[in-house]
């Protein structure tokens, strides 16, 4: 089985990093990070990353994981990218994004009239695309699993995990991973937040909010109706 | 502030990339990889990373993170990489680990007489080291850090997060990271994972530990005297 992750510069490579430890620890399974050329790929934090192979010469993936971050932007825009998503999930048996990740399968035309999820912050995005922006840190609307906000991956993978190799095995590789998560505070959602911490991402999104969405507007211009 | 993160062949990623998305988010901070050579370093589930820097030319490190994983055993016995942790962890403000990566520090004679923690299947083996194996997700002592197994990272760098950066800070990246886990199963931790998942764990590590504990032995009679 292969499990493939669409590599773009400037992901948030939690995102891919989270489900590539917990899907790739399957039993014959195999993790392919999948980019447009085999330059290593630097994610928004400046980790970088070597693929394995480029869009042109990727075998058949059975999962494809989408992931987001800024980049997102750029990737959703860009013609071999698009391209490759959709030529992968018309093959694959999940087609899936973590975070905003949703946005580039958006873009791709693979999200109408399906129920999705994304980064909390984003999820107005989503009917630019004719998904239905839906409740839940993983939300599942058929073969298309996406995940909320970055560290949400982990939550996902194992979801799918269980769906695909079963509860037994899911719950092997989540005691392997030892995930049994004790965030020092409950500050994780908007609707727990703090003032002062909610404050400061709010800032933050208020001047990258705008941005993502015009990107947004015009992958769906560009890509929407040729779906 | 540079965040270094140590990096070796087959070291598990997300014991690495889990504190460095989170603790690159620190405004003012660099995440460096740094490993032996320049070469891209392979994690045991195939992810390849390009270091930032090598052993020899990594600058003065503020934060120290040493990632676990089956390579642990080759690198707790490598001249080299022992060399470094020792001179990094010198100059340091904080020294941690993450899962086996607290073997590591044991073999360079960072451990001794410390209260530590570890991936709970290896916690027996600290003492080998002359560590304190203590109960705890995260676990400090002084300015040593050491988390539990692979996601315990994630847990380990918010912790550390807010004593460096301020709770608000903290709390203000988790919730850009949407870090509000919602695991499906509650199978994280040995004392709580069911009988059929448990036994293929289980069966998993009888292997493995025995060469665990003997890479252990051999590290610390060539390493640990000399601390």
């Amino acid at each position: 089985m292969n499990i493939g992750f669409v590599l773009f510069p400037e992901l948030t490579q939690l995102d891919m990093t989270g489900p590539f430890e917990v899907l790739t620890r399957i039993p014959g399974s195999k993790g392919l990070a999948i980019a447009k050329t085999m330059d290593p790929v630097g994610a928004d934090i400046g980790l970088r990353f070597v693929p394995h192979h480029t869009f042109r010469d990727a075998p058949k993936i059975d999962i494809l994981v989408v992931p987001g971050g800024f980049g997102t932007d750029e990737a959703m825009n860009d013609g071999e990218t698009i391209d490759f998503v959709r030529r992968a999930a018309a093959e694959a048996t999940y087609v899936t994004s973590v975070c905003t990740g949703a946005l580039v399968l958006g873009a791709a035309g693979l999200l109408k009239g399906r129920k999705a999820t994304t980064h909390w912050a984003y999820v107005d995005l989503l009917p630019l695309f004719g998904a239905i922006p839906t409740e839940g840190r993983v939300v599942r609307d058929g073969n298309v699993f996406t995940g909320g906000g970055v560290t949400a991956g982990i939550d996902f993978a194992l979801t799918l995990l269980a769906e695909v190799a079963g509860e037994d095995v899911a719950k092997a590789i989540q005691l392997s991973i030892e995930y049994d998560p004790k965030p020092p505070f409950d500050a994780g959602h908007p609707s727990r937040a703090s003032g002062r911490a909610l404050e400061l991402v709010q800032k933050r999104f208020e001047k990258r909010l705008p941005v993502a969405r015009e990107a947004c507007e015009r992958a769906w211009a560009r890509f929407g109706g040729q779906a």
